[in-house]
């Protein structure tokens, strides 16, 4: 690998500028673009193991027994799916019908999947009652006694509400002062395990989720969440897998640490070794977040009202991270001229609303029309949610498996 | 029509119960949704008609000359399109190359069709190229060059930056105290003016959004709004023609007052007449919002952390102004036992984020699984950019021609 200096934090030994031009893996993609067009999301494959394999290994170096299903709402292009069922090191995680049936349309196995719904409906269960050897954690009671009337003494997982959520931005909140729908609630649990009971349904795992994007900060409150876990677990020893969920994040801007996933790790181990538990895991954005780099042409740079804005052929439409969730994108330019002058300019959607801004007051060599950008960050929650608002919901994307 | 006494706020003659029975126009929505199934989004068209026939009566009483053209981003479900084309009374604002191909489709002219974009690209303008009588308001100086160079000697709008919005929630501003990326501010109005000139484009018109969902508290922010819209009609008394946006709103509590469309006419008049002004209106959301409801299922009721959570066969993906706008969405029974007792229950979607809550502490008769609701307020900006949001993305759609 190339040992040059890097220029800015995000870069990475597979996301880098080399001689000014900006490569994900092996591709130069000022190459790529010209042939691909804009806008368009490319996702390096084995980026996405890497940040599996992390995990894995930071675990193992615990010796804490997991699996980890990969949370396919982050990003369900197929061929990323693909991708990571032949990598064979994880099983998947979905939680609506077409997810479950798109997972086995990708070659997942049943007993790889695990599905986590809300608001579950009875046409949904009648597709989860197709598909026996899938794992279903409830999260709520009517699920566990629908359920149960359609397939009892299957084995199912609960889910349960932890009343706290370690999330980088405080409305992405699983739980907290305010009552959320997700999971069953401390006082009704010898409730659910009732119902359970009654239905000869067999109780095999705890599920909750912890949040969404923590960090090193957050990490204090991800260990109370398993210390309220554990109290849940205290009223049924019988179980020994608990599935932690998603919620691991990734560096968004240069002021975030990388979460230490060691100190991580020896949290869940202290957590789950002591009692013989497997740990399932279901990441999202942590294995897709940063595998994608969403590539954009500048159509205008204009100065209005004291900003300079620079007009690009995408929106909030194909990306909605920072018009809805404040989450920061790292815009860069696809040729990085360093003699080129610095300026502070806003980068701005092609959509007519006012909440279409991608990034805010970021500091870039001067752009012209013409140029090209890339937008870092975009591999989790920006195609999966996207839409055809305005009609700009146009993109294409590529898999690279180098 | 029926005299029947009006439960609610939100009723009126075309949307009531009857005997206990909510109706669309006509239509029985109880019956209906027998053959419909849900999730349904429901228009009645003749609504759309009364809206628009609202305005122009306004405007006509204040003799003001003016032409509708029905905001497309606000809903584009091509029956509605279609019948506001056979209505005959509107033509139609589009803001990108697709949307502007989809009006073509439904039977618009080109003279009735205007295209205000916004980080207009080449490609963009390409296609604008191809539909010469389609009247393009351009809202940087970039486009008016690019435009210029591409069709010179044609009629062009300049979309200018008020620096002031009514609307009904401050994020949906269009102009304000920090600069938005819409229009011409007035200093570089003159250099607008230059550079359309010298592609000998010919401006006949001014542009200005005025906001989102404004109402008649917000009415001497709009009279505002045409003042700073005076000082460059100043610099251009040539122009005759002025685009004031859309924006108009619709009541979306109970404490919202209906927009007294004479006093709004007022003030259009006071502006337009003097000047012998003909004007443009593109209201999206007023003409639609009020004509649909969306008819869902309810899923699961339960009591969690004190909240009773009615769990629906919909979420945010196919209407996200709850969740991403603070857009209050009106819920009741489809149909309504008033022997039943009241509850206060939250609506929650079936997507597997915190944020999907359709609407909070509403009071509704008790509710058990497989009760319907219907949801008003939802014609605008829910189809239009809707998501497959973990695979949720499914509705069907009706339009009632009665």
């Amino acid at each position: 690998m190339a040992s040059i200096m890097k220029r800015f934090w995000w870069e990475r030994d597979d996301l880098e500028y080399r001689n000014g031009r900006l490569h994900l893996g092996e591709q130069d993609l000022a190459h790529f673009i010209e042939s691909s067009g804009t806008p368009t999301f490319a996702y390096r494959g084995p980026r996405f193991v890497e940040n599996l394999n992390r995990i894995h290994d930071a675990l193992n170096r615990q010796e804490v027994s997991h699996r980890i299903h990969y949370a396919m709402k982050a990003n369900r292009y197929p061929p990323l799916l693909t991708y990571a069922r032949l990598m064979g090191k994880c099983g998947i995680d979905v939680c609506s019908p077409n997810e479950l049936l798109l997972a086995r349309q990708m070659g997942f196995k049943e007993h790889e999947i695990i599905y986590t719904g809300t608001s579950v409906s009875n046409q949904d269960l009648e597709i989860i009652a197709r598909h026996p050897k899938v794992h279903v954690n409830c999260d709520a009671i009517s699920t566990i006694r629908r359920l149960g009337e359609r397939c009892p003494g299957r084995e199912i997982g609960i889910r349960i509400n932890p009343q706290l959520s370690a999330s980088y931005v405080s409305y992405l909140s699983y739980g907290g002062e305010k009552a959320t729908k997700f999971g069953i609630y401390p006082d009704r649990f010898e409730e659910a395990l009732a119902v359970a009971e009654e239905y000869q349904l067999k109780i095999t795992m705890l599920h909750v989720h912890s949040g969404a994007g923590y960090l090193n900060k957050h990490l204090p409150l991800f260990e109370q969440i398993l210390e309220k876990m554990s109290t849940y677990l205290d009223q049924c020893p019988q179980i020994k897998q608990v599935d932690i969920g998603g919620g691991l994040g990734v560096p968004m801007i240069e002021e975030d640490n990388l979460l230490d996933l060691d100190r991580w790790a020896t949290i869940v181990a202290n957590f789950a070794n002591p009692r013989g538990l497997e740990i399932l895991l279901e990441p999202g954005d942590y294995l897709v977040k940063d595998t994608a780099v969403l590539l954009v042409e500048v159509n205008s740079v204009e100065e209005k009202g004291g900003t300079c804005f620079v007009g690009v052929n995408a929106g909030f439409s194909i990306t909605n991270l920072p018009a809805y969730y404040d989450y920061p994108l790292i815009v860069s330019p696809v040729f990085y001229d360093s003699t080129v002058p610095l300026k502070t300019v806003t980068i701005a959607g092609h959509i007519n609303e006012g909440l279409d801004v991608l990034a805010e007051d970021v500091v870039l060599p001067e752009l012209k029309e013409g140029d090209y950008l890339a937008m870092m960050n975009v591999g989790g929650y920006s195609t999966s949610n996207s839409s055809n608002h305005c009609m700009r919901g146009d993109f294409s994307e590529y898999l690279f498996i180098e």
